[in-house]
């Protein structure tokens, strides 16, 4: 067996066995195959696939190059949620606290944004004091009182892939339905989950660009699971549009403070409730109309809001998020309707203004973004404001914000931004 | 224009640019390209192909990341030889004076082996004194006396080169039409070559393993000429059965030494005549008909021997050659015809032995190597030896000899070994 041979046979299109893939992701993690083989190997994968037993034994290579941890002493009714990441999407800080409060345990490892995608832990960051994170004590303490914690990913879990995804973002080899499921399902399983829901985005705001390849993707990711007895439910929607109103760190905060208090953009609240459907339904094991009163109530009753203020406390979040304060509004040249909202140009404009990162190196500022003060649906006129820039020491375009929106006469139905689900 | 954005193109296995391809080359050559990101792009060449376009200006590239030089000095008679590789092939140490015989001019740069085929320069190196390196003014004095010269590669042809085939070594990115046409191309562009004869070898024991592949590899290298105005014959023969009797570089020169002589193995003639003809008709314009005679002829009365000697006398070759003396025969243990002799498992027997490299800084043993005692066609019995293994500090197993060949009872015809001249 040796590194060169390997890459050849995928690269030939044949099948690898256990001991090729454990040869190369172990030899990877030790430093006996260079990333220049590693990376001639990924990309191998991402031209000619993987069948279901490669990916399988991939995961578990993943899986078994760092720490393994066990969720279950928080018990059975513990629940973990991942998105595969979109624009605007700060569904897990309404979740988490709404989910919990239903009586399902949360105990959530989040990770820092790269490219134009948010990260959990980077939004959180923007609430004043707020620690992410938090000593193995500190965390069984909180689940114990509140039954929810949102903390930053162990670094010692899956060395393995944080080797291969930082060389994956800069050689073209993100973008594998193989590479994507191992690289979630190994993070998931090294993180004890035993029940997960999977937020599965498709569209140009999305990693996956086509419905056909989300559902493969999400097929691959139940397979896995089933492997390891553990339960995948995936839940399929639509990333053409940004989720909600808001697209940057603090903004995003801000709003899902106002949707757990009562105020939401439709999509953004359609989305939310169905995921913390399904994590009710997972963890109480109880029927989906059941979980869906449950969850109802309490988001209508304030519960969830509730939670989410116990989870600031116990990790000492201030009621102070950090926003802004220099904003201007960027308003419609045209009248009509809003057909669609680009999702994925408003993101790197969110970008352009500081509130991503290119590289893990690069310092983010929380309280810059985008807010849509419109939906697709929308009728404006001219002069009507479009969205807010929320802006520090760079500013972007008011053409591209434009180019963003398209506007026309005729009305434009919205659809529901669920595709599926899939268990 | 960024790296991954053109890596990423080629992934999805859309054509490249001239600015993408030159972005990448010229990127690797000044370091701003990582080894990580250029074996990525090569393995997405190796699976995604490149057509013709992208080719030239893959070769274009290579060709201008150095110095290139200009062969038409030595006039419009001056022919240059490649050989794709093959095992036991020591045609250029036959041609090279046979041509210069015949009035061609033969101003020839070869490298070293790396793998299973061996390079020129090291079975030269084999002959005590002989110098490899000579002086711009040296070369051009010799080629005014002797029209015939062989020195080792110009270190500041083609650097891009260099760089990615040392990479394409260690990731399994070797076996590629458009990245071994250009890289042949580049180097025979730099080196000045107006008129080209290509050995094309298809088989177990070389790099193209099916005929199509090697069709297609000589028609990308013929048209890549033609941008260039540069002749390319190629001349596609098989490589199954090692070419003549000895592989290893000093027994290699004794072979040449006694075909020049005129004692030869039947594959060995045919092929080097078929080349020296084809070099001859380029260089003075001539028929195949008037060629063939003119070779024939000089290879008849010794004249190419003649002119092998003054090669010899020109870059100080001395009349010895390192041949190990320690050497035994294995026989066989089968009676029959052979029906084929493995030339790849004998190649990697010869690499075992020492007379070849894994990479480009190992000690390579110019005296040792297998000298074939039969051919395939020919009859033997249990007893009867199979070949010499000419050994140093390391021995082969004497099964792994016997497995490289095929002996049945049945009668075996021998067919020639050439299979087209493309051109």
């Amino acid at each position: 067996m040796d590194i060169v041979s390997i890459i050849d046979k995928k690269r030939k299109g044949l099948s690898l066995t256990k001991e090729d893939i454990d040869f190369m992701v172990m030899g990877y993690v030790r430093g006996e195959v260079a990333d220049y083989q590693m990376s001639a190997f990924l990309m191998s994968i991402c031209i000619q696939g993987m069948n279901r037993e490669e990916i399988f034994y991939l995961t578990d290579s993943m899986l078994h190059s760092g720490e393994i941890l066990d969720l279950s002493i928080f018990g059975q009714n513990t629940v973990d949620k991942h998105s595969t990441g979109g624009v605007g999407d700060k569904t897990t800080l309404v979740l988490a606290p709404l989910v919990a409060s239903c009586g399902v345990n949360v105990m959530k490892m989040s990770g820092r944004g790269l490219g134009f995608t948010g990260g959990t832990i980077d939004k959180l960051e923007s609430i004043v004091g707020f620690k992410t994170s938090l000593s193995e004590e500190e965390v069984y303490r909180q689940m114990q009182d509140i039954h929810v914690c949102i903390v930053g990913g162990n670094q010692d879990l899956v060395p393995a892939d944080k080797k291969m995804y930082a060389l994956r973002d800069v050689t073209a080899t993100v973008e594998s339905i193989p590479l994507i499921a191992s690289s979630i399902m190994s993070k998931k399983l090294a993180a004890g989950s035993k029940k997960i829901v999977m937020d599965v985005k498709v569209g140009r705001g999305a990693l996956m660009k086509t419905e056909e390849e989300a559902r493969c993707l999400a097929k691959t990711m139940i397979a896995i699971g089933e492997k390891y007895g553990v339960k995948v439910v995936c839940v399929l929607s639509k990333m053409e549009n940004p989720l909600g109103y808001a697209i940057g760190n603090g903004l995003e905060v801000k709003e899902s403070i106002e949707a757990l208090k009562g105020e939401y953009a439709p999509d953004f609240y359609e989305l939310t409730l169905t995921l913390a459907t399904e994590m009710v339904a997972m963890g109480l094991e109880i029927s989906r109309e059941e979980a869906k009163e449950k969850v109802m109530r309490n988001f209508e009753s304030g519960k969830g809001y509730e939670y989410f203020l116990k989870l600031m406390q116990a990790q000492k979040g201030e009621n102070k998020v950090h926003i802004s304060k220099n904003y201007y509004e960027v308003q419609s040249e045209k009248e009509g309707y809003i057909h669609s909202i680009d999702a994925l140009k408003l993101a790197v404009l969110s970008l352009q203004l500081g509130s991503g990162r290119k590289n893990l190196n690069t310092e983010i500022d929380h309280g810059v973004g985008l807010w849509l003060l419109k939906k697709p649906g929308d009728y404006v006129k001219k002069g009507d404001g479009l969205l807010r820039v929320y802006y520090a020491n760079t500013d972007i375009a008011k053409e591209d914000v434009l180019e963003s929106f398209v506007i026309h006469e005729n009305k434009k139905e919205v659809s529901s931004i669920l595709l599926d689900i899939l268990k």
